[in-house]
């Protein structure tokens, strides 16, 4: 059957007037090849505009060099910098980047994980927080095994998985660590579903019972929205007119805050002072301008990268777990505690 | 060679105790094979996880049923919706869609519409700024006849690829006559670099024209960032202290301008009016909550999806352009001119 995608290697023998084979040998570099039959096999794939086939190449033995990277949902940018460092730790790699987010194809009834080993992808980023359906293709029975790394705090463990994940405790410490400095003592979090959110808030909660101060903690169970920060931030005000700061589990809700507090008339940091997390493009504009956590999403693409790579070359390696420290970003959102 | 993925069809057709055909019916529906033996290879196929692959199944003369979507840039989150709009209309379709941004896998020198037709898809979505790199992979001397739409205003025409086009002269009108009717006539509009840009400042100064009003613009060669736009709005404020309204090309920039609005101690919609483009998830939030013109990605990637399965089926149908109307959301940032 002819491929509607264009000309097949049969095509390009038949216009070059050479075998199929010998087609298939100037593709491989052509070693022991006529200077004349190299050169008509390069006119007519140049003529029919030939494309060697992954597809052809893989099932020749050859190796794809493909990595498939799952992320949660392509409107959550914290992925974007995992990417850009993953593609700049790749370079001078031979290897390609796959990304699908879990939605996408949900039409078809399939895990994204599924389709990444159709295209026989050599390896696997899961930066999202598994759905069962990608749990499932991992480590159910029957479960291909193929090297995987998780990325970032969302997924739970993988057997045989190395984890390179982000110290998001570590993050929250740095944001209560950098309050408590100013003199506030008074400090909410505005949590929300999630591993994430879970992990900030545990970060929260320990560095608060370190600093000897009471958490105060609101929004469980609602999304990490932006509508949620601001209806969190409000029961705040409401419940406890003391707080002098709040700390959200992410930018977006820091903006909801932001929202909440001009409302009621309260100035930033006047009054009460904000952090967010995640150092989003939003977070340093001139309206909001933040303090908040940098996850070092690059960094995070370079460990995974290092780490993928080490296991595709040794499947064997036993699994492990690397943690990439955040950094504080202090901006105009954040002042002394009021007196 | 074996492959690193996981078992052959010659390790389930081993274990299954039958012929590598044998399986190979089975997998095909396995018309005419005993009861016996097709057990006997979903046995082995369940044991051994065993995952018919993508690449021989597109080598067997299968069609591959994949959609690739080229996008500019992952943290332009305009492709969202048209991607969700895509996935909705796909529903019941076996068609799967893979999205590559123009950035993705630079390192390897090569467009990722090569990756695309090396995955053999069948159909092409172009919703990026095409790169000079693409422009060749599509209408290059040799380029691959593949079923192609162009989604957005970002693109060029392509010889023989349909069009689905926002009409973004009409968004940039509907802003201007929602601004006039409150009484607004020194409307100031901030543009930037790029396509989307340079058809919403069309828009803008033929509404201008048509109400017989001044065009005021800014921010001519500026990337289309929070920044520019909070530099353009000054620049505004600076040259043209009339000025009751501020358009801009895009949300991002709208942020900027409230910003800038802000810092000089102008109230909003008080003092100036605000009215941003794309509708975004930011274009909503409590603190920012500006009129903007809805692009209806989802509307478009319904209409992208019609014109590539007809074009799929029949290649040979003459190109269309279709274009969608955006809508006004209106929103707390504009008001009646101040007298």
């Amino acid at each position: 059957m002819r491929d509607s995608a264009g000309p097949t290697i049969y095509d390009v023998a038949e216009r070059a007037g050479v075998s199929k084979s010998l087609v298939s040998l100037v593709l491989r570099g052509g070693v022991g090849v006529s200077e004349k039959r190299r050169l008509a096999v390069q006119a007519a794939i140049d003529e029919l505009g030939y494309r060697p086939s992954l597809a052809a190449s893989a099932l020749a033995g050859n190796r794809t060099h493909g990595i498939g990277v799952l992320i949660d949902d392509y409107t959550n940018l914290w992925f974007v910098n995992l990417i850009r460092g993953m593609d700049d730790e790749l370079f001078g790699q031979r290897f390609s980047l796959t990304v699908a987010d879990t939605q996408l194809n949900a039409h078809l009834g399939r895990s994204p994980v599924e389709a990444f080993l159709g295209m026989r992808v050599e390896g696997l980023v899961i930066a999202a927080e598994p759905t069962p359906d990608v749990i499932d293709a991992l480590t159910g029975p029957g479960a291909a095994r193929i090297p995987t790394v998780v990325a970032g705090g969302r997924a739970g463990v993988i057997p045989g998985a190395d984890v390179v994940a982000i110290d998001e405790e570590l993050g929250s410490r740095l944001a209560v660590e950098h309050l408590v400095s100013l003199g506030h003592t008074a400090i909410a979090h505005v949590t929300g579903l999630g591993g994430s959110a879970a992990n900030r808030l545990r970060g929260y909660e320990r560095a608060m019972g370190d600093a000897r101060l009471t958490p105060i903690v609101v929004g469980h169970g609602l999304e990490t929205t932006e509508e949620a920060g601001f209806a969190a931030t409000r029961e705040v005000l409401a419940g406890h007119p003391t707080v002098s700061a709040v700390f959200t589990a992410n930018d977006t809700m820091a903006v909801g805050a932001l929202g909440a507090l001009r409302d009621e008339g309260l100035s930033v940091p006047g009054d009460v002072s904000v952090v967010g997390y995640d150092n989003s493009p939003l977070a340093g504009a001139h309206l909001v301008d933040i303090t908040t956590v940098d996850d070092r999403g690059a960094s995070l693409g370079t460990e995974v990268v290092r780490a993928l790579l080490s296991r595709i070359a040794d499947p064997s390696l036993p699994a492990r777990t690397t943690l990439v420290p955040p950094t504080l970003v202090v901006r105009s959102s954040t002042g002394p505690a009021p007196r």
